[in-house]
């Protein structure tokens, strides 16, 4: 397997990016394509000690920033790291792509560059979130209005994801909405629920709250990605909060200190479970080959975690399965 | 001052509303009027020794259910304790409404019976987000669709409620969205941005995104009531899981026991902090005289706090202070 992989776009490129391919190189099977700034990339592996010899570089002069338009991908910046691996990936010189760059633009570039499958209408971000059992919501933020048929379609790529990568033999899917009858939510909602009810690919346990989406509700969440980019941002921002909380509390002072080292495993274990970097990246599914956002503020770890999930994504034949599932949906609208 | 109070209504109506009524005649100064079954009430009273000989009760015999159609509040149920309490209200019978029933009915009651201020177009529910500092969410779920002229409302009626209420100066208000950027979002909360940052009554600070609203982004945050109810329940559901997993951490063993005993003080607090108990309830804003919305799984201490938040908002005269700004909108649409 081959994965290319941007390295100059995230909060913390190139390094972090860098040397999250040398973690990854340890525990996966593949060859890797570093996309970006070569004279950057090996001045960095020099001064770092970083073994980048195994990988071949292909160089690029551009950056998308998080600032830039999305469409900047396939316009204005026509050399930039992430543009080029997306080409690479298209032309298949490569298996899977991974970027922790702008969301927007990689979103766009992957649709316009790799292109969906055939069949689906709307690619879209699916993202675990920190919960256990995890919960695959989609769109988490790439489509921020939606139609009935882009959540049908995302439903059952969500739940070709889960029972694939995750294993679940009837992923259930839920409708977010602000009630569990099926009279509630905007007409969207209220015709999702109808198409839901009647899709025979899936198994809709129908609505889910805000509030039964850490208690086991379904392994499948669907939404369009303004709420859903909403609804995952503030579950993780309520999580980092209260660890924070926690952390405070056993600092403040000798006693508390004490009673932290009487837990300290369990509190590791907790902060692990909700900690964003231990979840590597979102696939963007509905794409015809694995491209994978990795957080924008990942550091290596997180990064060589969204690695991983590619070859995982990849291995497990997702897409296959998708798209035999989509034939059935037609030429894509 | 007369508080009238829906007894019937809620998951543990009618004793943890009465007894919630008891505890709150002993820390305001109020008369209080109860609404609901008499037989039932005087039953329940005499066997828990609950002391109601100070209160007024007036007998229904029918309750809105939570599975009731708002609608029925004024059409198919004409004598329920949530539709008579709004009857007396919009009569002068009394000063404020508390109730912990179906919020659907009691939005369509609180609007169609004691009616908006003039000049606003939709009331809002608003609902105290348990941060520190607190947050003030509106729409929190009444209006599942809202216009940019809703949303500009909501921000100065949310502005006036935390500077009256909490004492906050000039209560800076964002606009809950997809990302920062003034493009950010559906085309609503793009017009709506133009629509805040040109208003002069109000402290506009921007979009603000799911994971700063724990971290003082904002003090008033607007949005339609489809998202605003979904992210305060997913806020709430994260809280409750995370405190329940540190429960879990603090009862598996003798050690982590003796851990909890060393931090308890600080852990209580804590969970005081998340416990929706002790945030009252959500003023119904937009109507014309005080109407509180007590959570629906309030137990007597969350009675008693929603119960003193109508006082708290009855005496601040927030009502009064949206109806001189409102004066200038011109008549309802």
């Amino acid at each position: 397997m081959e994965i290319i992989v941007d390295v100059m776009s995230g909060d913390n490129a190139p390094f972090e990016m860098i040397k999250g391919v040398c973690l990854a190189s340890k525990e996966v099977t593949a060859n890797f394509t570093l996309v970006g700034n070569e004279g950057k990339i090996r001045r960095i592996a020099n001064e770092n000690g970083f073994d980048i010899r195994r990988f071949d570089i292909v160089h690029t002069d551009e950056v998308i920033t998080m600032e830039d338009d999305p469409l900047s991908i396939v316009r204005a910046k026509k050399n930039t790291s992430m543009g080029v691996g997306l080409k690479l990936l298209a032309e298949d010189k490569g298996d899977a792509f991974v970027s922790a760059g702008n969301t927007g633009a990689l979103f766009t570039g992957a649709t316009l560059i790799v292109r969906k499958i055939r069949g689906i209408q709307r690619a879209a971000i699916a993202s675990v979130l920190p919960m256990q059992p995890p919960v695959l919501l989609l769109d988490s933020g790439a489509n921020v209005t939606v139609t009935e048929d882009y959540l049908e379609q995302f439903a059952i790529m969500g739940s070709i994801y889960m029972k694939k990568v995750y294993g679940i033999d009837m992923p259930r899917v839920g409708l977010l909405n602000n009630g569990t009858e099926a009279c509630k939510g905007t007409p969207l909602q209220i015709e999702a629920y109808k198409r839901l009810m009647d899709c025979q690919s899936i198994n809709f346990v129908g609505n889910v709250e805000g509030s039964a989406i850490p208690f086991d509700a379904c392994d499948v969440l669907v939404c369009d990605g303004f709420t859903g980019n909403i609804t995952i941002k503030s579950i993780e921002g309520v999580g980092k909060m209260m660890l924070s909380r926690m952390k405070q509390i056993f600092n403040s002072n000798t006693r508390a200190r004490l009673s932290a080292i009487l837990v300290s495993e369990q509190l590791m274990e907790m902060k692990h479970d909700y900690d964003s970097t231990e979840h590597g990246g979102a696939p963007l599914l509905g794409i015809s080959k694995p491209v994978i956002k990795a957080h924008g503020s990942s550091n290596a770890k997180a990064f060589k975690n969204a690695i991983r999930q590619a070859v995982h994504y990849y291995d497990t034949g997702v897409i296959y399965e998708i798209a035999k599932e989509s034939e059935a949906f037609g030429p894509n609208k």
